[in-house]
């Protein structure tokens, strides 16, 4: 794993050319931020844009942790595949490239438009041991990890995922990673009432028994907690950063995939930028320990790596913004110098 | 005048049409009620976005209330007509026409590129009495519903201003219009100091006192304290809801004309979408004066209308996730029903 620095002489230049440009010193706020992030990542590009769904099954929906049936994720699938779910359309919106990704679903699909990367047919019930192997976890990692370097030219990729119970899992992996107790980090889903919500936090504190002692590496973590899609997801964050992509981040469950990954190698938080604040309760908790601020707050609990996709008109801003401004002297602009 | 109701049919359906797609109900969050929204205001048409920014001077300069000499109002308009600006850059990547409008910039630019709606060559300075007349007052507003008459076939109109000094005016039409002391709305504008702020807020009480007492009519307020562009916004704002299309707001300013605007015709906020919440002190105060809640917070200062075609995207997304997503049935996805 080599992540590269940020290019720290890029973000001066992009620093000083945003103060030349015809405006108040960073009278443009954050996007002035995503502006200099973007050129440490990988300067002046053509923005190119990916969006990876990725779908797994999970051994928590047993537990009767979801308001819809396991059967749904596979259904998604096909529908992402289709192009009729909330990421299909976004993605064509906004110009993202659109890859759906079966890391374990319970039942494959045989969509030639999906990429098989099947870890498992869905991840054991946590609640009576781990999820999954210590060499799937790997597995699954290494198949992000691979993925990202198919996806050759792009310059930041939104994750996304899709998966009956995986907030379960999320909150699981938030708990372990974040050492708070499960209450802290479960909320409703896509659905639950407050009863629902009580019980999915029952749920994660007999995971996390179950799993006892767990040390603090991701991969063991990963393993005993997680999901096929999360550890996909964190590697392809990894991968992403190894190739100098942004990586933007959706919400809760990405959120978790995002920990994983920045535990294993922390400078990947460079790369990464929180799309959006999701009001699922731990994410605020999870983003707060990786030291990213959402850029959106739009009560979007979905998943999909829709929020993710909606974000990325900004990132197109921001580079617009650096590109193609003109300076005061350019644009014969009296310079009030602040 | 005469705006209509939203179309209150066209909304529900539009909130069943939400409910039988593939996503768990409501999960898009505020994507949503904006998707609602624009069903009421224009119903299923291709998106088609403009951005109006209208400059003007303003005699509040004199008062040495900003970090910039007033040259900079053409300078600027100069620049937008140039295609060098933020907005321009802006306008372009998000597909919105960029109409430019010279409300009564002190000096005449003579850009063909530029709509010369000139009220006046700057407003006098409140401090000292009303800023314009009744007449040239009735004539901003006159000049913006006519504008919107131009603008055929556009589904959302962004609002954009430039004019050195005209967070003052703004502030002192929040004074005056909300009925709080000036301390509470104004801010550092684009450049001040903690003294420079203390000092425009006393300029803010002058021209309170200088035109008390003020009425609740709001022309006679806008004359009072008001701007050229404020009044071509407002206008604007009132022609563009006659012809059912979306009016989005950018920050404290265009909040001003809003004010302004619903105040004559209270109807028009239903056509109202808040782009963004500015740190400008006075502009959360108006915002919630209208009920308006912002769509993005990204700590944006800069005006010209930057705000507002930075969410535009959220409305195209919201118009196409109402269109192009499948329904659960049309998808085969079982439904929770929640």
């Amino acid at each position: 794993m080599s992540i590269p620095e940020l290019d720290a002489g890029a973000m001066a230049a992009a620093r000083a050319e945003l103060d030349r440009k015809t405006k108040p010193r960073g009278s443009l706020g954050r996007l002035e931020e995503l502006a200099v992030q973007l050129a440490g990542i990988h300067g002046p590009v053509e923005p190119r844009f990916a969006v990876v769904v990725a779908a797994a099954d999970h051994g928590y929906a047993e537990e009767g942790v979801s308001a819809y049936p396991a059967e749904v994720t596979r259904q998604m699938l096909s529908n992402f595949a289709a192009g009729g779910a909330a990421v299909s359309v976004l993605a064509r919106v906004f110009e993202a490239e659109l890859v759906v990704v079966d890391a374990g679903v319970r039942e494959a699909l045989g969509d030639p438009v999906v990429r098989s990367v099947r870890i498992g047919a869905g991840t054991a019930n946590a609640t009576r041991g781990p999820a999954m192997s210590r060499d799937q976890a790997q597995a699954s990692l290494e198949a992000g990890r691979e993925l990202a370097g198919e996806l050759e030219g792009v310059t930041a990729v939104a994750l996304g995922e899709m998966g009956i119970a995986n907030t379960t899992a999320a909150a699981a992996l938030h708990a372990a990673l974040l050492g708070v107790p499960a209450a802290k980090v479960c909320g409703p889903g896509t659905g639950l009432d407050a009863r629902g919500v009580r019980h999915k936090a029952e749920v994660v504190e007999r995971a996390l028994a179950a799993n006892a002692p767990l040390g603090a590496d991701a991969v063991d973590v990963l393993a005993a907690l997680g999901g096929f899609e999360i550890g996909l997801l964190a590697g392809l964050a990894l991968g992403a950063a190894e190739r100098r992509a942004a990586v933007v981040l959706d919400g809760f469950i990405v959120g978790a995939a995002a920990l994983v990954a920045a535990r294993i190698e922390p400078r990947v938080v460079d790369y990464m930028i929180a799309a959006h604040l999701s009001p699922e309760l731990g994410h605020r908790l999870g983003l707060e320990a990786l030291g990213l601020r959402p850029l959106l707050d739009l009560e979007l609990r979905l998943g999909e790596g829709s929020g993710a996709v909606l974000a990325l008109p900004l990132l197109r801003a921001a580079l617009a913004i650096l590109e193609e401004m003109a300076s005061f002297e350019a644009a014969g602009v009296t310079d009030a110098g602040r």
